[in-house]
């Protein structure tokens, strides 16, 4: 696959600068680069390797246009490269283009036009996958799942599983028979060995637009709502409701029962116990790590907290006296 | 599926409030319901909704028999609503019934009967598995895993995989063969996506009982006591032992070689590094999210709380000269 | 499978104590260890079981020749315990052996002498298998992913699924295609449930001996170096660069675009924020659990530990004046 940077141009809206004859046949990142990549600079941090790149033509934003011999301006390099990425594929999106053999569908199962279901996936009773949609290899889906259109499930995900429902009894533990299904939008992504659980009573909903990385686990009767991002092993307990535009950093958990309003962003690794009703970027945990031995020394009092401060309110009342 | 509210009494063993004719044709949220559906309330907070429901019927503990029209009085609504889900449940457990011809089944594997295997699970050599348990689809069970009676092994789990053990050499890691086994007890359910490792060289355990949720991994050599219940991804390293009827929160972490004693409960996301002895609710972590400039303010003190203590120490050294 | 204790000396190399022709039949832990079996000794928290174990022989460091009667004598009894191991496995490594005919292997895929594939398996197309390599039952291994000699992978993780790389754009997220490939060196072991996504650009690199638990997630671009070891449900964000021999605790997290030189130890449920330069052990997180009333006294302050600083800080600016 070829093309000059003058049809780059053409077929990413954004304005040529240098040899519109340039032959390029692949994207490549700057520090991997050769004469005939298109490589991109996205964040400062790439500047420095700007400087040493090979690339036969460069993505930049306008203000960089100095700093590239050929290349491509562009308001937006990250996007720019996200369609250059497109055009640059030559296999395509991996297990796309077939229902394979190996899949075990359910004759009340329904799949729209244009469907791909990777070998030895699974798909249950009743569950609908929507046109362009494809079902990643050992993916399962439960019975009675509905999938929109042109999600893409990773390898071995398994959606509509029975949520995690018991009640208490003298005995042990009583399961919840699990009646609700699992409802995904369009354009949702889902990573690979994912878990999304149908719901107790109501569904479990993933709204269009959705992406969610790897291990990610979905409780029952969540709602994520439309284009939110969650990083790898993100965990949602039951019932909890994020709203639309929402990110959420790796490793995160979230209590259940609880909602997280639009726009809001969440560092990695973080516990949110509380719902969070102010849009903004909100961040939790211990931090970074550190030298053990200083860890050491500094987290022990971490378990005594209380006890110091306790002791600097003693010592901030009996100053007064003492001045 | 219906049923009059008489029945639904006589079913459950509750009491009947109102109209016995009422008809009910589903079981579902109180915020979802109509008037052909029984709801229940199980919480303080569905107080709320109970004034807004259009439920046909409303399962409430006895002291709110006056906040109902019809409905049915239990000492546990939330008992009573395990049993209801189970009478309104027109499918049944995902993939019961049937040995999928897809799955494979060693031939030294033993499967008693009623036993379902789900499309396209794998069952190694020698491997038992007991009388009316499921096995989900894309699940694989190694050999010589032993599996009891009414099991429920969510999608693509895996059960008795090699655990994660290595010496040390000059030249790196060298395997240790994982010779033990993995014994699963009766009633037992497994979510999607989990993990539990065969034992190095005495058998992984899990006790009659046990309820895991998706994503959880036990390592090689635990033992999970009877009736304990674990919340999505939470991760047991290498021989921990954990009692009966204990409870862990999602994400939370167990060290290893340590031993939790029975009727524990321990909050979500946090880590066990010693063992417990003295039942109770233990939490850990940092706590929950705040806002990101909040947390790097306060979270930058955490690298020095000896820091904090020495100096507040110090004061209190000098305090005592002054008075 | 029987062994005389003359003949396991000359297998390890190591010190026969006692009666060479004790006969030993397996491999146990001191705990359930009966008079044929061989134990071994590799900690001192063991010394206390050795005074009661039944084993027939014991696996000692010379230090210890006058606590065992019979025995071997080892400079590393772990080691000895891993070679041991191999001796007393008369199974194997589980689906070694055969590539089984429910395995779904693109015909471009190119598998070396000697490599076994697990039943219903999926390997896409132009994937490479060196000689030796296991792939467990259920496992998906992406197009174009290489992997080296003699690597084992765990039952239903996946290789080369895409990574998580999406631009912003007004209308959501826009995919990029993620071309780069998933490069395993030789002698690598997978875990269970595991992702390794491919690269967006370079490929993701895992290389020769690393070892990898159960649940771990390796974002794309991503470099792990050789002999590195990382526990359960680790978790890579993009790009992240890992040294050589390094080791990982379970559920420990890095946040991407980040590098960590050779010979780091980091402790179990960190979070890996920036770069570590320097060899050495590392810890994170806000340490181990504790009574919940306790928690919630000390926990709370966590959130006010800027205000605590400011406020020891007044003091000390107020008792200067004073004294």
């Amino acid at each position: 696959m070829h093309y000059t940077l003058a049809e780059l141009a053409q077929l990413t809206a954004t304005q040529l600068v240098g040899a519109g004859d340039c032959q390029l046949s692949e994207l490549a990142s700057l520090r991997n680069a050769t004469k005939s990549s298109v490589s991109f600079v996205s964040s400062t941090t790439a500047l420095v390797e700007l400087q040493t790149t090979s690339a036969g033509a460069i993505v930049v934003v306008p203000e960089l246009i100095y700093e590239i011999k050929n290349g491509l301006l562009s308001e937006d390099p990250y996007k720019t490269y996200a369609e250059l990425s497109v055009l640059f594929d030559i296999r395509g999106i991996p297990f796309a283009g077939e229902i394979h053999p190996s899949a075990v569908i359910a004759k009340t199962a329904i799949l729209a036009a244009n469907v791909s279901v990777g070998p030895n996936a699974v798909i249950g009773e009743d569950a609908i996958v929507g046109m362009g949609s494809i079902i990643g290899p050992n993916v399962t889906i439960y019975p009675e799942t509905r999938i929109g259109v042109d999600c893409l499930i990773g390898g071995n995900s398994v959606i509509g599983s029975d949520g995690f429902g018991f009640a208490k009894s003298a005995d042990g533990w009583i399961k919840i028979r699990q009646l609700g299904g699992v409802l995904i939008g369009n354009n949702v992504e889902i990573g690979a060995c994912c878990s999304i659980d149908r719901g107790a009573l109501d569904d479990t909903i993933i709204e269009d637009g959705v992406k969610l990385d790897n291990q990610v686990h979905i409780a029952h009767g969540c709602r994520v709502g439309a284009r939110t991002a969650m990083a790898g092993c993100v965990a949602l307990a039951g019932s909890t409701v994020i709203g639309a535009d929402v990110t959420v950093g790796g490793m995160t958990g979230f209590t259940g029962h609880l909602s997280v309003c639009d726009k809001v962003h969440i560092g990695a690794n973080a516990l949110v116990t509380q719902s969070i009703s102010v849009p903004g970027t909100y961040m939790g945990g211990a931090g970074g790590v550190m030298k053990a031995t200083d860890w050491r020394r500094n987290a022990v009092w971490f378990r005594q907290l209380d006890s110091l401060a306790r002791r600097l309110k003693l010592l901030e009342k009996r100053l007064p006296e003492i001045g």
